[in-house]
C-alpha cells in the first residue's frame, strides 16, 4: 500500500508539474490515496462530500461529513482536519472557504471533473469567480500510474489469494451443483483470505456466459457446459479482479483446443509487455494473435490498469498511446465468443526492467480445469 | 416494482409540469426507473454512460455501451435502442445527436445535475449551445417519492426478509462468536431470501459501535456487550435497509431501559407520520421525545425515504418542509450513544390515509434479545 510520505511527495511534485495552485480530491480512491482512508458512504451517499485540499508546502486539509469523526481521526494520516456537520454546514462552501484561506482561490485549481458532479462545479465557480477549475483526472491517474512496491506487493498478494479462491470454489464444484452455490463458496473463500469485499461478481454458466455481467443463478451446473467467472473484490481500499474459464464433465470436442489457444493468445501478450511498449501496440498484437489462431475478435479493450480503481488508466485498448513504464500494473484478459460460451482469462502482470511478471496464478491454469472428471 | 406505463407515465407528467422539453436520467436510479433495468457497471465504471432520454410524446431512447447489449434487450422494456461502442463512440455527442433527431436541442433539457459529472456537462453545452440545462434531480425525486402498490410491496418483502435474516443471525450467535461469523451468517440468510446483493453491512460489538460504519471485525462477542448492526440489501433494484441492537448475556443494569426508551421514541414519532405532517416536525418530535426520556440526542437526521436509492428524498431532517403523503415509504431510525454502545433501531413505515404501517418486524422487537441467555 503506498505511505503518507509517497502519496504527499507525489501530490506535491503535480503540482509543481501543472502549476497549479490547489489539487482537490473528490473521488474515494483518491481520497483514500492521499488521506490514508476513505468512507464507504462515499459511494453510497454521494451528496456526502469528502475532500482532500493540497496546496504548495503546505499540510492537506481533509474536509469530511462529521458522521465520520471517528473514522478520520482514527484512520487517516492527514492532520488537519475539517469535518461538517451534514445539511447544517455546506461541504462547498467549506471548500471554498479553505482554498481562500490557504492562498488557492485566485488561481488555477486541479479538480476531478469527471468524479464532480456539475452542480458542485457550478457552485464552486460562482463562489471562486477569480479561479480557474482545471480537469485533474489525468493528473491523479499519472500520480497513481506506476506503483510503489508496497502497492505491487500488495496487489499481487489480492490477486493470488482471489484466484486461490476460484480454484477452491471450481475444484469443490460438481455437476448439479447451481451457480450461486459455487459463488457462495467463491465468495466464502475470498473473504476468509482477506478480501473486505466483493462488490462484483460474474459466475454463469452454458448460454447464460455470453451476458456480459451473469450473476450467478439457480441454473445447475449441467455435463458438458462450460462456466465463466469473473471477480471483484477489495482489500485494504486495493482492488482484486480475476476471471477464469473452467468446463464441467465431460470435455465437449473443440473445447480444449480454444481454451489453450486463449491462454497463448493471453501469453504472448504478456510477453510483449516490456518498458517503451504502448499500450495500443499490445491490443493490435491481441487482434492479430486472435487471427492467427483462427479466433473471432470482438473486443473493445483487452485489459486495463489496476490498483485503487478496477479500471485505471491506461485501458489496453486500440487509441490509448501509453508507453509502458516499470512499475506499471496491469490486468490481461482475452475473451472469445464461442458457440458453447465465452472463455475468458485474466491475470494480472507488473512491468518491471525486464520480464514482465505475472502474479496472478496460484495454480498452472494452461490446461483446461474439468468439474466433475 | 414498478411498470413500464407507470413509470413513462410519471415522465411525461414531469416534462409538462415542469415545462421541459427533454428529461434525460443518468443514474443507475433513474435509468432502471424509466428503462426498467441498470447496468451493474454504471457504478462500477461511471464513465460507460447509460442514459433514458424521455420526450414529449415519443417512445424513449435508450442509450448504453454495446457491451451490455444482452441486458439492454432482454431486460429492458424500452425499444428505442442506441448501443454505443466504448471508446469508439463518445455517449454525451450521441446524446446531443438523439435530442436534436427528437426536437429537444433547443430547448430546455432536465439532467441530473447533481449526478451528471462536470466535464460531461460542460461538453453538453458546448455540443448544444442552443439549450439550458436545467437540474432535474429534485424532479427525479418528486416523480419516485410516492411509491406504486406495486413498489410498496415490494419494499415492504425486502425490508421484512431482510429482518428476519438479522433476527435469525442474532439467533444463532453465541459468545465468542466474532461479528464476521455473526456477519456471514446474516449475509447467508438474507442471499437465501432472495437479495441479490449486500453491499452495506455495518456489524460491531462493543465499543466497536461507535464507529458510524463498523465492518464486522475478527472481534469476538463478548458477555454484556452491545452488538448493533446495520444492513442494506439490494433486491431487483430496490433497497432493504435495517438496524437492529442485541446484548450478549447477562445483560447490563441499564441496558434493558435505554433499549426500550428508543423503541418508545420510534413508535411515537411513527405514531404522529399521518398525511400532511412535515418531516422537519417529525424531526423534532423525536428530539423532544429524546429529552422527555433523557437521552442524549445528536443525530443530523432521524431517517429517510428509501425505494431505487438507499436515501431517497425527503430525509427526516429539520431543514426538509415537506408534507407527508400516502404512498410515502420511509425508514425510521433513532440511534443513541451510552456508555456501553450506540444503540439503533430502523423500520420501514409506509404513510396511508389513516395510520402509518410499520412493514418490516417479522417479529416483536420491543423487548431486548440476548444473546447466549
Amino acid at each position: 500500500m503506498i505511505t503518507r510520505n509517497e502519496a504527499l511527495d507525489k501530490a506535491q511534485a503535480a503540482l509543481k508539474t501543472h502549476q497549479l495552485d490547489a489539487l482537490v480530491a473528490v473521488s474515494p480512491w483518491n481520497v483514500r490515496y492521499l488521506a490514508g482512508t476513505a468512507f464507504m458512504t462515499q459511494r453510497a451517499i454521494p451528496d456526502r462530500l469528502a475532500l482532500v485540499v493540497v496546496t504548495p508546502n503546505q499540510e492537506p486539509t481533509f474536509i469530511y461529513c462529521s458522521i465520520e469523526e471517528v473514522q478520520a481521526r482514527h484512520d487517516s494520516w492527514l492532520t488537519q482536519l475539517r469535518g461538517y456537520r451534514e445539511f447544517a454546514e455546506d461541504p462547498i462552501a467549506i471548500l471554498a472557504h479553505t482554498l481562500r484561506s490557504l492562498g488557492g482561490a485566485e488561481g488555477r485549481i486541479g479538480l476531478e471533473m469527471r468524479y464532480l458532479v456539475a452542480e458542485f462545479a457550478d457552485d464552486l465557480r460562482r463562489r471562486l469567480p477569480g479561479s480557474a477549475l482545471v480537469a485533474a483526472d489525468a493528473i491523479f491517474d499519472r500520480m497513481r500510474v506506476v506503483k510503489t512496491p508496497g502497492e505491487i506487493d500488495h496487489l499481487a498478494r489480492v490477486a493470488l489469494s482471489l484466484d486461490t479462491a476460484i480454484r477452491t470454489a471450481f475444484a469443490n464444484a460438481h455437476p448439479g451443483m447451481t451457480e450461486v452455490a459455487v459463488a457462495e463458496r467463491l465468495k466464502n473463500e475470498a473473504v476468509a483470505a482477506g478480501a473486505d469485499e466483493v462488490p462484483f461478481m460474474v459466475l454463469a454458466s452454458g448460454p447464460r456466459t455470453f451476458t456480459a455481467h451473469g450473476l450467478p443463478s439457480a441454473t445447475p451446473l449441467v455435463a458438458g457446459d462450460i462456466i465463466r467467472t469473473d471477480v471483484v473484490t477489495s482489500w485494504g481500499g486495493y482492488v482484486g479482479d480475476i476471471a477464469r474459464t473452467a468446463f464441467v464433465a465431460p470435455l465437449q470436442p473443440g473445447q480444449a483446443d480454444t481454451y489453450q489457444k486463449l491462454a497463448a493468445i493471453q501469453q504472448t501478450v504478456i510477453d510483449a509487455m516490456r518498458p517503451g511498449v504502448r499500450v495500443c501496440d499490445l491490443y493490435h498484437l491481441c487482434d492479430h494473435e486472435f487471427a492467427r489462431h483462427g479466433l473471432p475478435f470482438t473486443m473493445p479493450h483487452i485489459g486495463h490498469s489496476i490498483g485503487l480503481v478496477l479500471h485505471e488508466k491506461p485501458m489496453l485498448h486500440p487509441l490509448d498511446t501509453t508507453v509502458l513504464e516499470p512499475g506499471m500494473v496491469f490486468m490481461v484478459e482475452p475473451l472469445v465468443a464461442m458457440q458453447d460460451g465465452v472463455y475468458h482469462t485474466e491475470d494480472l502482470v507488473i512491468i518491471t526492467d525486464t520480464m514482465p511478471q505475472v502474479r496472478s496464478r496460484s495454480v498452472d491454469w494452461s490446461q483446461p480445469l474439468v468439474i466433475g472428471a
